[in-house]
């Protein structure tokens, strides 16, 4: 039999039936009235989720592409840039705006740990002459199941002038971001995680401050132009031919992301989150990340003594179906992750609690694995 | 009543209904073994219809991005480049070059010729210093409907050293392209035109002397890095999130091109633009292009004195749903075109132009549809 998988990695997650059947639409003229429509609607329900009165555009690409974008639409060679990591998402960011000829200062945090939105304000507060052009923040740090304090790392940074910068692709509907009242200036976010849709499109958001900055920014750019994909949007349209289906797939996901409610959506994922973590601990496993940091659209949790994620993952994909991610970078086999985003239900996290009490055990860890269900059960509320 | 279509434009082309069926598959984790065996699948594929014994990387983005990823990865700042342009994406193109700071000296024909390759070798053979480090060629100019002669441009470039680089995006499984037999050093083409899949990937092959220049190279990159690619192809995996529905839909593309062979896919197209030509001349049409350079992809025909297309292209879709295409740039309103590339029959080109034969009439135009339908089927032999 074709194995049915339960899928609870960061991204690709797991897509609604009525999303996938919507890919699967025929296409239509790129530059024509149905197409036309179909787009100005997704700008306008994409700045509502954005939580933004500017424009968002949309382009085709993951969402590393949306990152590029970012870079190269606000600055210029030699810029300095003060780029916060607390994972491999963080420093992905930090080597583009270097590749690109940005002066990066990096400002890490041990993995496992947010950003100190105290350390951002000293550091901005020592740069008198302002020579720091753009702040980089990673709202959910996909990689260490980590969630920033957005609202108060651009506080931190508001009054300095550098144009404020958030990595939101993990975040964005599964956890709150208010762009315009919090004033993050630049916010990518990308369908396959909690927009329910499949890979392959990314979302860029942009305030007047940003495009101000646009008009003297000479990063070469052609493909992530925001100017020309502005200008098309006005039509209508992106400049460059986009990914029709995707978009189809976009429309329905947005369509169950307004009937649910954002709202409705963040408590959803505060419930995931505190279920995982709830089952995981009361099991005896241990988190990475600090309890009030741990992110709520995934959870890493580290391997028990002897044991390598790989072997974890193994056994819970050949025998239970269930796909859990590994580590990134430096925690590759050290740490695994639970991927609770988007189209996941609370029972969907029972199973892999469940499953994994399961597999620990036959794996020779001594885990309690129904005290795990019932601290999940407690978690549920 | 939803309108029935007939999508006649050269990209989007009308996808067949089993890869529309494959774009609703569940996603799967795109780091795991699933996955992994279906991109190695399609690259080796890939390779074939490129006809090279090179690797092809498959990008997640539009044509335009497979363009720019061609000038990023081999070139530097300052770098002499000769775009040979012969239409608007001939342009794009050299914009592309120009944004990245490379020198781009334009080699213009008019638009609806072909590139002479004599002029090509002339001003190569000029360069004796070798300072010319690029030549950018259009295989099928789709915002024309011709079609350069690729194996002679190749060859008039071949013994000056400069990399050989062509967009085939339009043309790629439609018409003959020999990558490796030809010379042609990076080749780029996208899956919204003849592999008949949805647009957002797109595909980029290059040679060792490619990879040779990329050792060099300097151009700013991180999203197009094809060393990267490269390095994670041979984990079977693409270092960013793919679109990874739009490659479920590619693996039955590509099913459909190996069952009908290259060389009847070419036969195929050959006739459709055959009938195409025939069918618009006896009907008293204009042709943009000379009829030896005209493209089998797409047919791009001069408006009746009088009309603009968008009166003809309205009244086609609201009329009949047919689908045509505008022109593009200085020719927006003076042509339109008729795309058959990808999954188009003969008889859907016989319903283009007997519907086009109805439309001038209604629209006062004098045209002989009798004759048209009649010319078409000669051509159909």
């Amino acid at each position: 039999m074709y194995q049915k998988q339960l899928l609870l990695i960061p991204g690709p997650t797991p897509v609604p039936p009525s999303v996938l059947a919507a890919c699967s639409r025929p296409m239509i003229n790129h530059r024509g009235p149905e197409y036309m429509a179909m787009q100005r609607a997704l700008e306008h329900d994409l700045a509502q989720i954005f939580q933004t009165g500017s424009y968002v555009a949309i382009l085709t690409a993951s969402g590393t592409g949306g990152l590029e974008a970012a870079i190269v639409n606000f600055l210029s060679p030699g810029d300095k840039v003060l780029a916060v990591s607390i994972g491999a998402f963080g420093d992905r960011w930090a080597s583009t705006a270097k590749a690109f000829g940005a002066q990066v200062e990096k400002m890490d945090f041990e993995w496992g740990q947010a950003a100190d939105p105290q350390r951002v304000a000293d550091r901005l507060a020592q740069d008198t002459n302002r020579e720091i052009k753009a702040v980089l923040f990673t709202h959910n740090e996909t990689s260490t199941g980590v969630t920033n304090d957005l609202a108060a790392l651009a506080a931190a940074a508001r009054g300095h002038g550098a144009l404020i910068m958030a990595d939101a692709i993990s975040s964005l509907v599964a956890i709150d971001l208010q762009t315009d009242h919090w004033g993050v200036d630049v916010v990518v976010a990308a369908s396959q995680k909690a927009f329910m849709t499949p890979p392959g499109l990314c979302f860029v958001s942009a305030s007047s401050r940003a495009w101000q900055a646009m008009a003297s920014a000479r990063m070469p750019r052609m493909y992530w132009d925001l100017q020309q994909a502005k200008d098309f949007s006005d039509k209508g349209q992106t400049p460059w031919t986009p990914a029709v289906s995707l978009l189809y797939g976009l429309e329905v996901g947005i369509g169950l992301i307004k009937q649910e409610g954002l709202a409705n959506i963040f408590a959803r994922h505060r419930r995931l989150g505190s279920m995982c973590r709830a089952a995981a601990q009361a099991m005896g496993l241990e988190l990475l990340a600090d309890h009030a940091q741990a992110s709520n659209a995934v959870t890493a949790l580290k391997c028990p003594p002897g044991l390598g994620s790989k072997q974890i993952r193994s056994l819970m994909q050949e025998r239970y179906g269930v796909v859990l991610a590994g580590g990134q970078g430096k925690l590759q086999d050290s740490i695994f992750r639970i991927g609770h985003l988007g189209f996941v239900s609370e029972t969907d996290v029972l199973t892999a609690m469940s499953c994994l009490a399961l597999a620990l055990a036959e794996l020779g860890v001594a885990v309690d694995g129904a005290a795990g269900m019932e601290a999940a059960r407690q978690a549920l509320g």
